[in-house]
C-alpha cells in the first residue's frame, strides 16, 4: 500500500489530505499527517475577531479537529515536528516535541504544507513579554491572557490588513490603540491615495495612526515586560505590543532538502503543485499553501500570497491530483478584502508600483459612488480606483473603499482581470441592478466608463 | 446644424441625448426630446419602495429633471406624444396631448426610445378604479392616493419581482396582501426549486401566495370600485388590486414605420444601437431601451428584457456613436437582482427550461453555503444553484436565495458567464476572503465545485 505524508496539518495540509483521501480509500493509500502544533484546520484569519470579543475561540476557529480528521481515515499527529527530508531513501525525519523522541517516516507522495513564519523584525526588546505575534491559535490566547485591567495602552506595529483588524479588536476590548506604520499611508496593499481613506477611518474611530515610522526598539520596564515602542521620533507607551509585520514562507525544511524556492520565497509548484524540477527524486512530491509561491496572472510574476482561500484552493488540487484526477491552479488575480469596522475594503490586480514594476503603461481613474440608488435608504459612498493599460485598455487592477457591499464588489473586478477584459469590456457587463443593491450604473461600471475614455486617447 | 430627435425622455432617452450632448456641442447639434409624460428620466424600479414608504417619491425618484436636461442644452418637450415617423421625408409627427395640436419635426438622427407598456390581460373588470399598474409616476401616485383606512386587503396579479416589491410595499403599508401567480412558484426567473424558498419567504412574512392561479376575472361592488378577484378555484376580496403582470415593448410607432422587430417583439439593432436592416432610410435611425431587443450571450437567442440598467448603457452606446465615437452594446447574460423584507434573490444566464431550449445538455447542482464565515456573526444561509453544459462544463446559468449578501454575489457568475468560463474555471477564481465577508471557498467556488465534478463525469 502506498503512504502519503503530510507535513503540516493546517488548512492547505488538511484539504490535500480530505480530497485524497475522496479519491483512494484506507486500504489503498495511507495517509499520515505531521502537524507540529497541537490543532489542525484553524482559521487564523478570525484570530482578530476572536480577541475582539466577537467570536468565542478558539474552538468556533478550528474547522476541522483531529478527531474528524481521523474518522475521515487520516493517521495525524500533532506536536510532532518534521525535522528533514531524505528525498533520497524517501523518508521524513519527525520528531516528538514533546519527548524529543525521532524517527523517520517513509513516503511514496509527500506534501510539503508547512505554511508561514511570521516576520519578526530585528528590533532590540521584541522578545520582551507583552509582545504578542497573531499567527496561531496560541498567539491569540497568549494575547488574551495577557490583557489585564492596568494594561491600557496597546501599540500595533505594522499598519497592514491583520494589524488593522487587531487595532480594531483591542479598541473593542477598550484599550488605547496607536498604529505604528513604516509606509505613507497604512493598508499598503492599496495606492496611497486609496490607503488615506482608511486612514481617515482609522482616526475616526479613536485609533492613533503613525506613517513614516521608524521603529528603533522596545523599552522594557524594570520586571522585563514590555513598556514602550520608540521610533526615530517619538516613544510611544505601550502595555501590550502586537505584530503586524508579516510573514514568509516557511521553507527551511524545502530548502535543506534541495527542493527550488522562488524569488519570492516561496517553494516552486507546477500548475498541478508538484513541487518543480525534472529532478527524479521530486516525482511525487507536492506542495500547497503559505510555503508556495503563487503566478499573478496579471502581472506574470511569481509572489507569496499567504491567504487561507489559496491555501485550500491548492490543497485541494494536489489532493485530487494524488487522488489520481486531474484538476490545477492556474494562479491569482490578489484579490483581497478586509473590515475595519463598517469601512469595507477590497483590492484585486495591480497597484500603480506593481504595473510600473511589470512595464505596463497605465491610466487611473477615480470615482465615487454609492452601493444602493443614491435615493434608497442607506446609500453610502464608496471609492473605487480603477487602473488599465494604455492603447489596449486592458484592465489591470481595482481598488475599493467604501461602506455596505463594497469589499465584495472587488469580487466583479477579479473574474474581469481573470478573463483578461478591457476597460470597455467592464462598461458593458450585465451586473445585477435593483435600487437595494446598486445605482442603475454599478460603481465598477462607473469607475470603468472613466478610465476606458482615458485608454481611448492618444497612444504614448 | 443637424437635429437629433429623441423619442421618449425617460432612461433610454435621457442616457443617449446626454452623450451626443457631451460630443456634439449646441452650435453642431440640435437635440429635441419629446416626452408624452410629465417627467424625464425617473426610476420606475423605485416606484415599490416609494408605495412602501421607504423612499420619499416622486421627486427623489427623478434621476434628472426637465430643466437639469434642459440646462444641458436639449430641448425637452413633455407632454409631446411621437404619433408617426415618416421615414422618406425624416419627419416625426408630434401631438401636444393638453391642446391636441400636431405638427411635424424634422431630423438627421432619430432615436426610438419608446419604453414598454404594462401588459393588462384580458380579464374582466381589469380596468374598474382600484385597479392600479406600477410602470410610472403616476402609477405609483394614483395607487398612494388610492390607500385610505378602510381599504384593508391587497391582491396582487403576478409573482413576478414587481409584483413581489409590491406585495412587501403594501404589507409595510399595513394592508393584508395576497399574491396571485399562475405558475408552480412565485419568481419564476429561477427555477421552481429555487422559487419555492422565495415563496416560503412570502408566506413567513405574512403574504398569502396563490400559485397556480387562474384569473376569470375582477368583480366591482355596486360603486363600481373592485371587490375581488376571481380565479377558478376561489374569490379573493380586495379593496386594492396591483398589477404586477410584466409589460411589453411599446413598438407601435416603430411598427407602422416599417422598422424591423425581432420574435420577442422588440425593435431589432444593430451593436452599435442602429436600427437594423440595409434599407437606406434606416441611416441614423437608432433605437435603445426596453422598447429594443437584446442578445443573450448565453443561448444566443434575442429576448426582451426590460431594465433600467440595459437602457442607461445602450442609451449611453447610441448617444457615443450619434456623437462620432465607436461604442458598442455586445448582449447581456440576464442578471437581475431582487428583495423581499431581508431575502436577496440574485440570477443570471439560463435556467434549466432556457437552457433546455437553446439545446443545451446540462447538470446542476445546488448547495447551502453562507455569506461569511461559520464562525462570524450574522452568517446566514444562502443557496446556490448552478447549471453547466455537460461535456464542456461550461458555465450556463446561476441562482441564488439568500440573506446579507447573497444577491450581488451573482455579479461574479455574471462576469464569468460573459467571459464563457467553465464551471472548474469557477472553482479557481480569486475571490475575496476574509470571515466578515465569505468562508474560506466563496459560495459560488462551493457551487462551482460541485457542478464540476458532475460534468467531469461520462459524456451523455
Amino acid at each position: 500500500m502506498e503512504r502519503l505524508v503530510v507535513i503540516g496539518g493546517d488548512a492547505a495540509g488538511g484539504a490535500t489530505a480530505a480530497q485524497a483521501r475522496r479519491r483512494r480509500g484506507a486500504d489503498d493509500l495511507e495517509i499520515v499527517v505531521v502537524e507540529r502544533g497541537p490543532y489542525t484546520s484553524y482559521s487564523a484569519c478570525g484570530v482578530p475577531y476572536w480577541v475582539g470579543g466577537l467570536v468565542a475561540g478558539p474552538d468556533a476557529l478550528i474547522a476541522r479537529s483531529p478527531e474528524e480528521h481521523r474518522r475521515r481515515g487520516l493517521d495525524v499527529r500533532l506536536d510532532t515536528e518534521a525535522e528533514g527530508i531524505d528525498l533520497d531513501k524517501r523518508e521524513v525525519e519527525v520528531r516528538d516535541t514533546a519527548t524529543g523522541a525521532a524517527h523517520r517516516i517513509g513516503f511514496d507522495h509527500l506534501v510539503l504544507a508547512t505554511g508561514a513564519t511570521p516576520v519578526r523584525p530585528p528590533i532590540p526588546g521584541i522578545d520582551a513579554p507583552g509582545v504578542y505575534g497573531v499567527q496561531t491559535l496560541d498567539d491569540g490566547r497568549a494575547l488574551i491572557d495577557g490583557f489585564a485591567p492596568a494594561r491600557t495602552r496597546a501599540v500595533v506595529i505594522g499598519g497592514g490588513y491583520i494589524g488593522i483588524e487587531m487595532a480594531e479588536a483591542m479598541k473593542q476590548r477598550g484599550l488605547a490603540v496607536t498604529v505604528l506604520d513604516r509606509g505613507a499611508q497604512p493598508m499598503s496593499t492599496l495606492d496611497p491615495d486609496m490607503g488615506v481613506l482608511v486612514h481617515t477611518q482609522m482616526e475616526a474611530l479613536g485609533i492613533d495612526v503613525v506613517t513614516g515610522a521608524d521603529i528603533q526598539g522596545i523599552e522594557t520596564a524594570p520586571d522585563g515586560r514590555v513598556r514602550a515602542v520608540v521610533t526615530s521620533d517619538a516613544e510611544y507607551p505601550a502595555d501590550v505590543v502586537v505584530l503586524g509585520t508579516g510573514v514568509r514562507p516557511a521553507t527551511e525544511l524545502a530548502r535543506a532538502a534541495g527542493l527550488p524556492l522562488g524569488d519570492s520565497g516561496g517553494i516552486r509548484t507546477d500548475l498541478r503543485m508538484r513541487v518543480w524540477g525534472d529532478d527524479a527524486r521530486h516525482a511525487g512530491v507536492w506542495a500547497a499553501g503559505d510555503c508556495v509561491e503563487v503566478l499573478n496572472l496579471v502581472s506574470g510574476r511569481f509572489q507569496h500570497i499567504p491567504l487561507g482561500t489559496h491555501a485550500n484552493k491548492q490543497g485541494r488540487v494536489a489532493g485530487m491530483n494524488i487522488g489520481g484526477d486531474y484538476a490545477t491552479f492556474p494562479g491569482v488575480v490578489g484579490t483581497a478584502v478586509s473590515k475595519v469596522c463598517d469601512l469595507e475594503i477590497g483590492r484585486t490586480g495591480l497597484r500603480e508600483k506593481d504595473a510600473e514594476a511589470a512595464g505596463f503603461a497605465y491610466e487611473t481613474a477615480v470615482i465615487e459612488s454609492t452601493g444602493r440608488a443614491g435615493y434608497y435608504p442607506g446609500a453610502d459612498t464608496m471609492t473605487v480606483k480603477m487602473i488599465a493599460e494604455r492603447v489596449s485598455g486592458r484592465l489591470l487592477g481595482v481598488q475599493i473603499v467604501g461602506r455596505d457591499g463594497a469589499a465584495k464588489r472587488i469580487d466583479t473586478a477579479a473574474v474581469a482581470l481573470t478573463a483578461r477584459m478591457t476597460a470597455e469590456d467592464v462598461t458593458a457587463l450585465d451586473l445585477g441592478y435593483a435600487p437595494p443593491f446598486s445605482p442603475v450604473w454599478d460603481p465598477i461600471l462607473v469607475a470603468a466608463r472613466k478610465v476606458a475614455g482615458k485608454v481611448a486617447g492618444p497612444a504614448l
